[in-house]
């Protein structure tokens, strides 16, 4: 094999060949380089190293520094950075640049970087979530937890896809997504951030998005480095608070947090991004069992370990296992780390090169963490080419790149109640428009967009719509009667007089509630209901007799299960994107007939947070005769759930086989039938369930899923395959394992039974 | 030392010499019995073995069988419980017997016992979770959480002897108790019966009980065998629910899980009860791990191992990691259960004699089952004296029994909030007195109270009081108006009119608030925050001007943030038990000054649930300008909050040296002083903090705790004795350690610091 690759070397780029390398290499110690690299090694001073491993906030290089809103870089501060520090990597915005500017500011950095003596580019990271959000125009698209919804690998693969092209147009090669993080708590204030609580979508959407991004040629300009993050069980907070820590056992990380960063790293993931935070009393910066057993010998990564947002001081300052910040250096590049995110000082290289000459880290470990940086900017093919064109950044923001964002929100907007199919509505009805996210452009993307926390409207596109202007846009502007101004803030918002005062002629109202945008630990919150002031919007308009249409704009679920009751139909959004609000319109009017699915279960209660994944035991009704209050497994809307204008029915579920062995497979066939009056959309999904096994099986766990469209009264059959990998569990000791035995296949209201020999 | 324990053996009674024994056995294996032990198994049948290891309820025994409520025994069924299935243990019933009634029944299935071909009596075993709830007239001290709010172990003591005492008089030798689970999880529906979230409080507390229950002689009128449970981690429920599945590293278990156990495993505890659940995938019953390599091997337990309720079969029915019945008696023997509480078929032993036939069970996991059962039994003396006697059952609820319960109420009771030192109350107030706990008895007591939910009223002893009782009795019945009737379901008890038309002449408003009795699962709830009805009783109080003092009467923390403000001064009871109204009283109105302690963290919001022994970075306070949303570690009350109506002031915190090692240890003194006008008790409590550990340290930790009572004016100097197994961890290879560094000890507001050299 080695031979093969060598051969194929010579014919392709260095990137591509550094992207076969991976496979061969992976797993064997020490790290292999390629000869430019041990070339550029050679050369390299400890303090250059030292340098290489560190990357800076660009603010700390503006004029007048940090904290300030200056676009302009100032040049001394530049210069300290690349010649007297090293800087190897430059990271963020304060909020959006226009994509001329950010060609100006990489080109001005990367010429300062050609005059260093090694002439090594700087490597500049952004958190491009969902688009590319900090240049001011890229196109947003849903967050993961709405991409989640459409069921529809293709679009997240569109949506990484655009994101690359916009992102690489103005010179940002480094993108710090996917996060592959499991959203299986609701209360995480990044939960919008990610594919929802089932491990299987999370592997697949997340894996076709590192696929899209690295593609098979990083030099290309449709191309870019992914960053898998964050290693590993962030979004399993114990109390539901950001970067608070985890108690996670080994067998459950390995049945749910670990499968969506081993297929992202088999499908060629760049870099990886460590959790911030303790896993079971160990912070993962300084785990080294998690970033050199775990990552680089079990799962063979040979790509670039960078940590997350001053996370290698703060194993002395928060986490208190390091008694001094150069200890916490030692212990964080010793477990795995190559590169800190500082990201505002010089002290992290300062440090390590003491450490170094200390012989507290080895020169070995230098050596194996720079290469690994010096491969990613090779591939990327930045030391030939460091330098942006003006001439590509018409790519950013485009009509095509719009409607592949209307795309991915009309698949993704989730229609969860529609009593009396009182949707979709006729453009003729009035509508009285209520709510704080009615109005909210920032609701509608919340992190990431155009700054960290979203919530900074006058940065948007001007071609990006509230709901009200989509509304007022796609139907009449007559027949909407609002009083939606910007945002949660405004208490006129919350007016429930408005809504008593103003249902003279209106036929629906439409009551827009969830949550403001944010970021991280800004979004944290005491109580996963819903503000009581928004619960109130809801019960004014049922008072009037009206029927109530309930628009949610969240990146979780936020609970109103005495509200829900009030409502006729439920809409929910997430976080849509540029188009969402257009998307949204063409649902409510049925230009668009809804198909998203919820990716995660909407829990009705605090105390009955259960994801759909669920142990027997863990849904036993329990009823306290005389006082009502019971809890059982019964969410406000389950996972998968999502209603469509139209209807569709199941038949003829059969398997070509009801025993195989590890040698063979299943094909499962299905006949779906639209069973309506309208062409519609739907997410099917195959179910497995183990009857008996080692590890108590869940009930049921989703193995397969694929979208179909059929017009009125069309019916198709739908193939799956299923293998012994696709039911295979983590048992006791730690093993990935299919038993043989028993398994029911579900689709819709059908199942059957399958049964695997060893 | 094996002779030096044989000759004391010729002195001291068999029960003795087993206690001995086991101290010399622990870890070995196969486990040696004693002489008479083994005469016996090699005279019993596999079917008498079979028959030993099978626990039955009662219930099954009666006339008319299972469900009505006679308390006859059906003769001809308890015949063929005892001659054909040779069943060796019965537990529970109904409701509670009168102790005469006890002493009959288990006469009976003694006699029937003897008639048996190895004469071997029947264990009769019983769940006196806080006193004897099973007779009739037993004296009932506050459930677990609120002893731990005493912070005064010899209170528990106590109350174990009594328990003890007025079990054994009626022929009880087999205690279910204590429960051991560390109470992390406010949601769980056991919460009450835990000593709360810490893990120190729990272990003193819990082999406290243990110690007096068990005594050196197992043979006394005074002493009865305790039963550890529930090994382990049941406290823990992933989404709160009872019994549902635990994700518990070993890590976390060893740290926080398992010492109360270890301790009480030291102190000599008898036997042990499985955990219901499955944890990390595997169910308890079924955990070969647990159950033999941790319990025996490792913690060098030699007494029985008992299912809990209908487990062994769970682990098909729900668990399913059986795949039939006889699979899951199979796995949960071989894995080291030593008794199945079946508890209503005969299934067990069948299955149990066929697996030994075809090899699947061996006869020496039978012998070391049957073994440990036998031992138990002769250790007890019921193979000498097996019948109670009808002249010991005076000591039931006797009145210096309902002291050592009326002591207990007093020191649990907690006072959180009194602003302008409303209370206490002059007897001449006027007080209006509501809510669904005013007037209940079995809210007081809640579960394992007359029966398993302690609901039914009507089996209450005539001398036990309401709270509505109490004040009528012990004030001026002419000053109470209220109209509290019986019980949460009677919609009376919410009716804020009658508070808005009866303040005219009132001093005070009295809420009495809270939760009903429960036990296990039907005490589930949904949501963490107190019903909504109960709420608008402290805002309608709250409305009328007059000053609030809100009682609560619950097994866990009910939330109540806004309606908190509302009230002046708020009494937290827990479940007080047979005495607790009086002692309400008694602290209502000064007689008594309360000394409590919270002994959890009392959380303000569902959303953040932290224990007081937090890590860092659970605490940071995050603000959304501009959006009234927030968390920070700002719980309602913290863990040892209580208020007194003296108040304390410490001073000069001093250690006898600052440095020491594992060969000595540090004196730590501190000065109380009583600065107040009034007698009152204090819980000192001392608490550590490791500065950097290789494990993220907790902000703080409970190490020692005692309770001293200070008359007006009065100084007291308190000492500790600080050893480095104090401030030992579990560290990454799960091996517990006192590492090098720095600790702050803090004690009241005073700190101060000493250096640990290994």
């Amino acid at each position: 094999m080695k031979k093969i690759t060598v051969l194929i070397s010579i014919w392709l780029s260095a990137a591509a060949f550094f992207s076969c390398e991976k496979k061969t290499e992976a797993g064997s110690k020490p790290q292999a380089f390629d000869k430019e690299v041990q070339d550029l090694l050679k050369n390299m001073s400890l303090e250059e190293k030292a340098g290489q491993m560190t990357q800076i906030d660009i603010r700390n290089l503006l004029n007048n520094g940090y904290g300030n809103t200056d676009e302009k870089l100032d040049t001394a501060r530049l210069k300290e950075a690349i010649q007297t520090y090293h800087v190897g990597s430059i990271l963020n915005c304060i909020q959006a640049y226009t994509p001329e500017k950010w060609v100006e500011l990489i080109s001005q950095i990367q010429n300062e970087a050609l005059q260093s003596p090694n002439k090594i580019p700087v490597l500049y990271g952004t958190d491009a979530m969902h688009g590319v959000g900090f240049i001011k125009d890229a196109v947003l698209f849903p967050h993961n937890i709405g991409m989640a919804a459409s069921r529809n690998d293709q679009l997240v693969s569109q949506a990484a896809q655009v994101t690359s092209t916009e992102a690489r147009s103005v010179g940002l090669t480094w993108n710090f997504a996917p996060v592959l993080d499991v959203g299986r708590e609701p209360y995480w204030s990044r939960f919008e951030e990610t594919f929802g609580e089932d491990v299987y979508i999370t592997t697949q959407m997340g894996s076709a998005a590192v696929q899209m991004m690295e593609g098979s040629d990083l030099t290309s300009k449709t191309n870019i480095a992914s960053c898998l993050k964050h290693f590993i069980g962030y979004s399993a907070p114990k109390n539901g608070i950001d970067r608070t820590q985890s108690h996670i056992p080994e067998i459950v990380l390995r049945e749910y947090y670990l499968p969506p960063f081993r297929e992202a790293i088999n499908k060629g993931a760049s870099s990886i991004m460590i959790n911030s935070a303790e896993i079971n009393g160990i912070p993962c910066h300084g785990n080294k069992w998690l970033l050199t057993d775990l990552l680089r010998t079990e799962l063979g990564f040979t790509g670039m370990v960078v940590s997350d947002w001053e996370d290698v001081i703060r194993l002395h300052t928060w986490h208190k296992v390091a008694a001094t910040p150069k200890e916490a250096v030692m212990m964080a590049v010793n477990a795995g780390v190559d590169m800190s995110m500082v990201p505002n000082d010089y002290s992290f290289p300062k440090y390590l090169v003491e450490l170094v000459k200390e012989g507290k880290v080895s020169m070995a470990r230098i050596d194996e963490a720079v290469g690994r940086i010096l491969t990613l900017k090779i591939k990327l093919g930045l030391m030939k080419n460091p330098l942006p064109s003006i001439a590509d950044v018409g790519v950013v923001g485009s009509d095509a790149h719009q409607q592949i964002a209307l795309n991915a929100a009309r698949e993704s907007i989730t229609l969860l109640k529609n009593d009396k199919n009182i949707l979709p509505l006729a453009k003729d009805k009035k509508i009285l428009l209520v709510g704080p996210a009615a109005n909210s452009l920032s609701a509608l993307h919340s992190s990431w967009s155009y700054t960290w926390q979203g919530s900074n409207e006058s940065l948007y596109p001007e071609t990006t719509k509230t709901i009200r202007e989509a509304l007022e846009a796609s139907g009449n502007k007559a027949n909407i009667r609002t009083n939606a101004t910007t945002g949660f803030d405004d208490a006129a918002n919350y007016d429930v007089s408005f809504i008593q005062k103003n249902t003279a002629g209106v036929d629906v109202i439409i009551v827009c509630v969830g949550e403001a945008a944010y970021a991280e630990q800004p979004g944290v919150i005491k109580d996963l209901n819903l503000p009581e002031a928004q619960k109130q919007l809801i019960v004014a308009a049922k008072k009037t007799g009206k029927p109530v249409i309930v628009c949610l704009v969240e990146g979780r679920p936020r609970l109103f299960p005495e509200e829900e009751a009030l409502a006729d139909a439920v809409i929910m959004c997430y976080r849509p994107g540029s188009k969402g609000a257009d998307a949204f319109a063409e649902i409510l009017y049925g230009d668009i007939n809804p198909s998203g699915k919820l990716p995660f279960t909407y829990p009705r209660y605090d105390g009955d947070i259960t994801t759909y994944d669920y142990k027997f035991k863990e849904t036993e009704q329990q009823l306290k005769p005389g006082v009502s209050e019971f809890v059982a497994f019964n969410p406000q809307w389950p996972f998968g759930h999502g209603l469509s204008y139209t209807t569709f029915a199941y038949s003829n579920l059969n398997v070509n086989k009801s025993n195989f062995t590890k040698n063979d497979s299943v094909l499962v066939t299905v006949d779906i039938s639209n069973t309506g009056a309208r062409t519609g959309k739907i997410a099917v999904e195959l179910y497995s369930r183990d009857h008996f096994a080692s590890i108590t099986p869940s009930e049921r766990r989703l193995r397969k899923y694929t979208k179909i469209e059929l017009k009125a009264g069309e019916k198709q059959t739908v193939s799956f395959t299923i293998k012994a990998a696709d039911l295979q569990f983590v048992n006791k000791d730690l093993k990935t394992v299919t038993e043989a035995g028993a398994f029911d296949l579900m689709i819709g209201n059908l199942q059957t039974e399958i049964y695997f020999n060893e």
